[in-house]
């Protein structure tokens, strides 16, 4: 806002008609007062009318809730040239001019009053309108409506009341709708009406004088501004308070003046599929609020050809001069009264992920816009969609549960409980998976099943991290659930489900569905891959994919994903077998037991590593040491008490002595695992003995992946696949721990190449996920050739906050504006973007050609891209279907900086 | 180190002799070489002797391993000169001079080579030596000890085969001691020495050339700079390897050449009391090996009076003489050769803390030094001994086992396994409590215990953070202690102690020790508080004390504390009956469950809150709103899940209908417990719904707290009291926290204030314990009137590491140096020091007067004081036995700056 202008100062220009506003300042006229002037002055068919500014929302404000000076006669002048145009007279009997008053900030903003229509009515005007119109009935029809409407957005009266005088009214015709009801029943309505606003408005009438009426309507408008719901949706979107919020004054136009009058809503292109053609739907011999009802069925834009052919004729033309105007799809609201077309609104169409890649490029191809303004006008996060199924958004759906939406896509399968199941049941089709929550365990299940869903969780959970690098639809943490899953039921609410029935999973938006719920493929065509070239044209960050099997990979370079920035080594245990071994590995004893696990690791290791390479033949691939704190692949502690009591108890009811010698071994070895598992048991396992602190204290640990990672190296090298590899210690957070580990590394690959006479290029870096890693950087970089900074564990420390634990407030941080968003979608720029500044700076102050890329979850999110695009960093690292988000994300960012 | 010498630089001077030496430089001569020239300079009777320098120990190591130019040259020409002075020759066999060779660097440096006696013995010289002495045996036997002594240190035989010899040739005397050996006995374990040194050497004989016994000696030195022991050391310790050591070689006095000649080392004052005596012990006829073989028992120095009156009268007045010239008590060794005395060394006593207090406050009084020297010359962890009761160093004690010295002070008592048996058997005596770990459930017993043990945990577990509070002896994490609660039994290694058995706690040192062992008590004497005092008048840094409870504040006031720096509501909990409340409180059900169980909690908090109020009186009190996750309130999920197996177990064997009944409802009770508690769990409750965030989910809390600190402070105030409550929200990371928090605290502080008709002055700040707390300093300081910092918890966020965790590695990068020092005991000031000096800039920058402190463990261990002295803080707080500490590390800062 710039300098506000001086309620007092009657000079000020307050009101501006259509016809000569300032159309390209929507500051000064709102969104829809810009856009009437604009289509005025475009010479389109448009009811006259004239704006008051939002400079007057705010001196109203400011001058103690009165209007500023000069702004009333301002705005009686304005409307004396309405009253000109159409040849009526505001307030006159004969000939009455009725308005329509809105409101319109310059952004959008639900919670302010929206629209009175009819307004200028009274006992005397109705009559004229009926004599006009020949038509009583609709004369007090629409005085009916303005009066209930006025009550209640000007006058404050609850809409129900007037609704219970209007049902009673209905209740005594034979057909028992509106329609129904006839002039002098309408007429009785209206005075009922009228007695309801005097007793609620505790004796103050329902104002009678068209004038009073506008200047009350105007007052309601400026109110709205400062209600609770307007002033809350401000501070929840960051919206000032001091912009205001213009009001437009129209004359009334009407769609339901007979069968030559009709409105509707149309598109320019299709908003679901881009395709070029009018789309939308229009009723005759209606008002607005009638389509909007639902009382009569609207048709498609498409037969108003046959019912209205010249109106159709001029409206297509005209939707096609508007599209041109604005350079973009437009939906455009219009009325016909008795044959005439009026244009009551235009806007920028929303439309579907799909659509706007295909309208954009076909945009292109038309020479409407250009490549730069094809880009923006596609949201990174409307790609999201493209790339995953989704539920029909048509279909009729009932909502067991919602919540949080961990992995999207859509599926759906019969319940199961746990992962044997899942795997047993997938056979005879498709299953969904409903845990409390998933370990390394439920892979083998989570494998087997269309989507899985927990009770726990947030958005990094084990389920959410395992399918999203799986492309599993998944909802985590629908805390709603209560799972049964010994007695096999699942209930929510009123519902309660059984195993082997069908539910729906939408991850996009994390509800769980009862039963089958039809679901849409996704597609990607021509459109989507020539958008994603001009991306790469544009952008400067490079764009990795987090990807931990072959299979990953070959998905994140199908989306064209430049490399691999992260490969999670311990996600190659989650399999059974594997699983297996690593608990060997953890639960050795000595030195020497645990080589004996690590060899049996490493050649599942190395092919693993060996099938990624080949994929990613020519591309670098980061390689992060093992890193999750080791417990993670043990049972719970839980469960191994559970199993403890549960054999005592078996023993108690033992029927031989076999059985009991038998049963007590399974104590012994029971009792021994809970000792075991006691003993690495921490209280809080994410700041506990995990990342490099393992390697130090197991350097072997580090050798046996190493040697996997260079023999691998070596093998494809050998059959000439051209390998990069990158070796990533995590969670350093003093430079001497990754001086330690990269010289272990260093040594095996000497030894390798040695005994393989081989030589493969390779860097050796670390994960920047530590706020002292963070501030050391220039100590750390003197052992470090790359960083990259893992946002997801930097968010956590840098908060004090478990990504896992936050679920129970985090949401109502969100909601109360605490937080600007959830700090684990989008990164922190304040606190953690700050570390992610400094760590990048101090790293190339030491080594200015540092490598610095980033492979937490905000490596695929637009806005989070944006800053890392200025923060300078080489590249962002993010799951294989988030790869086309964060190329278009990467394009925006170095879009907005030319 | 300056500018190296050339090693070929023949002109460099590389040898002093003691008398013409530049006794300041301890860099050029190491400290030995410094100490005897300084001696030598005070006239004072020193062996002759010369240092060769460290310059050429580095010049040898550049040098390829040998001596630089012109070194032994001139090491030929000083030793020239002691032959002069003694009037004996090297290697001369008639009248033989026989040489010590020690190393001495600039630091105190073990593992490093040190001494070589009466080197220049071969068959020859020892005839001399037999000769002029008269004293075959001694001959003999000088020349046996030089051997095994040579062979082990300079040519590397191990000491044990030596040994073994000697060992042998005893078994055949009489007496089976080493005086039981004859001349002729000796004469053969020379010769058996010389062949094994022959047969391990391969063929390379023992030297009986004085000179080249010489060279090899020295070069064992300089070569025993970089052996591995030495080389540790200096990682370790952060030394330098490019400074060297010096080489001191000396002419041989003899204490063993009759009964009048002996051996002995004394302190001018006693080191144990401080007491202005000399303090010491001697031997008559003996070699300073002797004394530390024990193989006889020495005299106190006092009998030395009557036995050698002369020797004894010119040792007094050089012991003072030295003490004035170093201006600091000494710790002088001496010889006494036919009734000659001579000075081998003198350095600076090391003292207990009690004898460094009254020796500093007495030493200001004679004149000797001022009070800043004396301030300086105690340091602060000294004091800490002073303030709780030792274990007698003297006494014999076998340890049990060792763990985390996690609170000083020692205690005895019998054992016992439960807190409900610590309450119980407390009243027949004396109890320890040993737990695998504690939690609040545990404070009845703590309180009934004289001490604490627990197997698991860190400093700064519930165990250890409880026991320092409450000043008890606290072992915690003494992990080899095998705990078997039920049995009652107690296993380490091989002792096994039973319930009921003594062990002996010692707090100081980490030690478990087995029965009865003496112990002593504190005493703080004139002495101390004169000290203390002194400090007060230099320090800067205010010093306030962490205290929960009225008695706590009692115990800081003593120890001079100038207010409650963190006063942890939530410890306020701990006792029985308080729990209960709490657990109310955190499992209800809704808002209204949730206030009554607060109603029933706010008289308790008042009563607390007016407790400390009322021992402050005058003094600012900080008290900090609701800190912990709620579930270290609960009973363990593990616990619950056996409690409710035990109940299945009980109902198998249920003898009767109605006991049934019972247990099920028992188990349906233990059920809905183990649900909630499920539900409350957190996988990182470190980083999960505690502090603030508490506050802000449920305002209720917040807001009795405020009531109930009010409402005390109202109370006091009308009583008289001065109180200046400082209110102080946890845990932020977002200044909208802290508003919010800030304006609810401030809301009720009205409102009482409001009921109770009077006004106190507060406060309302923060806790600066994450990240990004201390990087939005500015903007929470908005919000704050002053600042703490939580370095406990900000050290855990910035190395992302849990103090309960990292047990199990941090020793392990102690010692490997990765980490400097354990970054919970000495702040780290590379990262965790530059987010503390981040925070208070910014926040100063915000709010220039904001008052900064500091709460964490940290405000009580002196470097982390001094670095807080150097950022500018306020004050410190720490526990109330280390403000005494705290007030002298203050002073030590302010002083070091000065």
């Amino acid at each position: 806002m710039t300098a506000r202008p001086d309620p007092t100062n009657r000079d000020h220009r307050w009101v501006y008609s259509f016809a000569d506003a300032p159309a390209g300042d929507k500051a000064l006229l709102g969104g829809k007062g810009a856009g009437l002037a604009a289509m005025t002055d475009a010479g389109l068919p448009v009811p006259p009318g004239f704006t008051i500014t939002t400079e007057a929302c705010v001196a109203y404000q400011q001058h103690g809730q009165h209007f500023p000076e000069g702004m009333w006669t301002q705005a009686r002048e304005a409307l004396a040239e309405v009253e000109a145009a159409t040849g009526r007279a505001f307030g006159d009997p004969d000939n009455p001019l009725l308005l329509s008053v809105r409101s319109g900030a310059s952004v959008s903003m639900p919670g302010m009053m929206d629209t009175v229509l009819n307004l200028g009515l009274n006992e005397d005007t109705v009559a004229g309108i009926a004599r006009q119109t020949g038509d009583e009935r609709f004369a007090w029809d629409a005085y009916r409506r303005f009066i209930s409407m006025f009550g209640e957005i000007v006058m404050g009266v609850e809409a129900e009341r007037f609704e219970r005088v209007l049902a009673r009214a209905k209740a005594r015709t034979d057909g028992g709708r509106d329609t129904d009801l006839t002039p002098d029943q309408l007429r009785e309505v209206v005075a009922q009406y009228k007695r309801l606003v005097f007793g609620e408005q505790r004796g103050q009438a329902f104002p009678d004088d068209p004038s009073e009426q506008l200047r009350m309507a105007i007052a309601a408008v400026f109110d709205s501004w400062d209600n609770d719901r307007a002033i809350h949706y401000r501070r929840v979107h960051s919206i000032p308070d001091d912009i205001g919020t213009g009001v437009t004054v129209q004359a009334m136009v009407f769609g339901n003046m007979g069968w030559e009058s009709g409105t509707g809503v149309a598109f320019t292109r299709n908003p679901s599929t881009g395709e070029k053609a009018l789309y939308g739907e229009y009723l005759l011999n209606a008002q607005g609020e009638d389509v909007v009802a639902g009382i009569r069925t609207p048709k498609p834009i498409a037969e108003m050809a046959d019912d209205l052919p010249e109106a159709f004729e001029r409206f297509r033309q005209i939707a096609a001069t508007l599209e041109s105007h604005y350079g973009d799809v437009q939906d455009v609201e219009f009325t016909i009264e008795k044959g005439t077309l009026w244009l009551l609104q235009t806007r920028t169409a929303k439309r579907s992920g799909a659509a706007a890649v295909r309208v954009a490029v076909e945009m292109v191809e038309e020479g409407v816009i250009d490549r730069a303004t094809a880009l923006r006008r596609v949201s990174p996060e409307a790609l999201d969609g493209l790339l995953h199924s989704q539920v029909d958004p048509s279909a009729d759906a009932t909502v067991l549960a919602t919540g949080l939406p961990a992995s999207p896509g859509a599926a759906q399968g019969r319940l199961v409980f746990t992962s044997d199941d899942a795997e047993a049941e997938a056979e005879n089709g498709p299953v969904v998976l409903v845990r409390h929550e998933t370990s390394p365990d439920d892979f083998h299940g989570m494998v087997a099943s269309e989507a899985v869903v927990t009770a726990r969780g947030g958005m990094t959970s084990h389920a959410a991290v395992v399918a999203r690098g799986m492309g599993l639809p998944c909802v985590a943490g629908a805390e709603d659930l209560q799972i049964d899953a010994a007695g096999g039921t699942l209930r929510a609410g009123e519902h309660t489900l059984v195993a082997g029935d069908w539910v729906t999973v939408d991850g996009a938006t994390g509800r769980i569905l009862v039963g089958q719920v039809p679901t849409q493929q996704p597609e990607l065509d021509d459109n989507f891959r020539t958008l994603m070239s001009w991306a790469d044209d544009v952008r400067q960050l490079g764009v990795r994919a987090n990807a931990d099997t072959g299979a990953d990979a070959e998905t994140a370079r199908t989306f064209g994903a430049e490399g691999i920035g992260l490969c999670r080594t311990e996600h190659m245990f989650f399999g059974e077998e594997r699983l297996e071994a690593m608990r060997a590995m953890i639960l050795a004893d000595g030195e020497g037991e645990r080589e004996a696990a690590l060899r049996r690791l490493l050649p599942l290791q190395r092919e693993d590593f060996a099938a990624i390479f080949r994929t990613m033949d020519g591309l670098p691939v980061t390689v992060r040491l093992l890193d999750p704190p080791l417990h993670e692949f043990l049972p719970s502690l839980l469960e191994l008490t559970d199993r403890v009591a549960e054999i005592k108890l078996a023993l108690r009811r033992a029927g031989s002595m076999g059985e009991m010698d038998r049963l007590l071994e399974d104590a012994d070895d029971a009792r021994a695992l809970l000792r075991q598992v006691d003993k690495l048991h921490e209280q809080n396992p994410m700041l506990g003995m995990r990342g490099c602190r393992l390697g130090l204290l197991y350097p072997e640990i580090t050798r046996m992946q190493a040697r996997a990672l260079f023999e691998a190296a070596c093998e494809c090298a050998d059959d000439g696949v051209a390998v990069h590899p990158e070796v990533m210690v995590p969670l350093v957070s003093v430079a001497d721990e990754l001086a330690d580990q990269a010289s272990v590394v260093r040594e095996v690959a000497a030894e390798v190449f040695r005994e393989h006479g081989c030589e493969v290029d390779f860097l050796v870096g670390t994960m920047i996920e530590l706020p002292r890693a963070a501030l050391t950087a220039n100590r750390i970089a003197e052992h470090a050739e790359f960083f990259s900074f893992g946002t997801n564990d930097l968010t956590q420390t840098t908060f004090g906050l478990s990504r896992d634990d936050a679920g129970r407030f985090l949401s109502t941080y969100v909601e109360r504006g605490i937080v600007d968003a959830d700090p684990f979608q989008v990164l922190d720029r304040e606190g953690v973007g700050e570390l992610v500044r400094t760590g990048t700076e101090r790293g190339r102050s030491a080594r200015p050609d540092l490598k610095v890329g980033v492979c937490g979850e905000h490596g695929g999110e637009p806005r989070s891209v944006a800053f890392f695009h200025e923060v300078g960093l080489d590249y962002v690292s993010c799951s294989p279907y988030r790869v086309p988000v964060a190329r278009l994300a990467a394009a925006h960012a170095a879009l907005g900086e030319a």
